[in-house]
């Protein structure tokens, strides 16, 4: 179930937070589900403003599973900018559901935003 | 008027909420509408990290009525567990439309979250 | 633009609010856009937990206007209960899209959601 | 990927705003993805309740870049008002695709909310 390619147009991770971490820690969470009954490989690719894609980021997402993957710990090939925009586009080679969610921990009380992302 | 699959890829129950029960628990709400003249038999599956998903957790939306369905309810095979992340699959034998909304009261002033499931 | 039917599948006023009225009273609203050069003959229909549908509730709107309407504003055929689950049903004659937004000011501190709305 | 039209129906900038600019400004934004490889033109228009529509903006998203756009940086033809219900048609010569976001911080602690625009 799901589709091959799913976008996430606002992307953003504070670059600072409050309260209990990692918990609190502001963070921006593709949530990614594969109901298949085959591996997902996935690549993430990273679009900005002023300068060329980055990527692609190489995650599993297993036959059956949900992994909920935050931006704050792709590290390879690069961390992710924070206080920066961006966008991403998410590609498997196996249909599968994604989510964008962000909390937004700068004060002392979160803010939360979640939207399924664009699909096709 | 729907469909009849309907995916939530991000799940998470916080794990405790401060303020008055249960208006104000923290929760995670999948409201189902069901707008034809026949009963709509759901079935929720739930997908974890790292275990087998677990369902059907059954329920019923009666002929053009809608419910509100806590996530925090369901017990039966067995209660979603909290601060662990999952994903939802919602099948109805008659289309449904489903919007994920998530309250989040771990801090003195809540959090919010919703959005349309993917469907098809 | 946009589609005749669209379904919001999380009604809830919540029954109190705090702060300044009517900025920050706690409401629910659905924004519409016609884009068309025709105005939309718009009828909303609630649907509840355990009774009958109620409406139509009837709105115009027209042409290349767009329309944020607060259900706490609506009266005919009857208020919308507060406090209480529902979900709507807008149809309209000609194609619209709308959105449903809600503001939460039951604490000292606003929250917020918002998602397109299910449209066929 | 994506589409070529966009419409976002629940536009709406907080007369003002608490904290730190422009980071804490109360602001609305849409996020704008070019995957491709040629720029795309955007013009955005804007709908009121009871005036004409106004615009058209003119944006460029160059290609393979991501561009978030302030609504309250938009001042050609003329500034978006504040306090004031819109809605806005995103177009765009090659596919794009828009997401919309918008930060409330009228309080001493931000709301937020986010989803997927409607696109055709």
């Amino acid at each position: 179930m799901g589709k091959k390619t799913w976008i996430i147009a606002d992307g953003y991770i504070p670059t600072y937070g409050t309260g209990k971490e990692p918990e609190f820690s502001s963070h921006e969470t593709v949530c990614i589900l594969n109901t298949g009954n085959q591996d997902a490989n996935v690549e993430i690719t990273l679009f900005f403003t002023d300068r060329d894609p980055v990527g692609p980021y190489k995650i599993t997402v297993d036959a059956r599973r949900t992994k909920h993957i935050r931006f704050n710990d792709l590290y390879d090939p690069e961390p992710v900018p924070k206080g920066v925009d961006y966008a991403s586009v998410i590609h498997s080679d196996v249909p599968i559901v994604a989510q964008h969610t962000r909390l937004d921990s700068r004060q002392a009380e979160n803010a939360l935003l979640s939207t399924i992302a664009y699909g096709e």
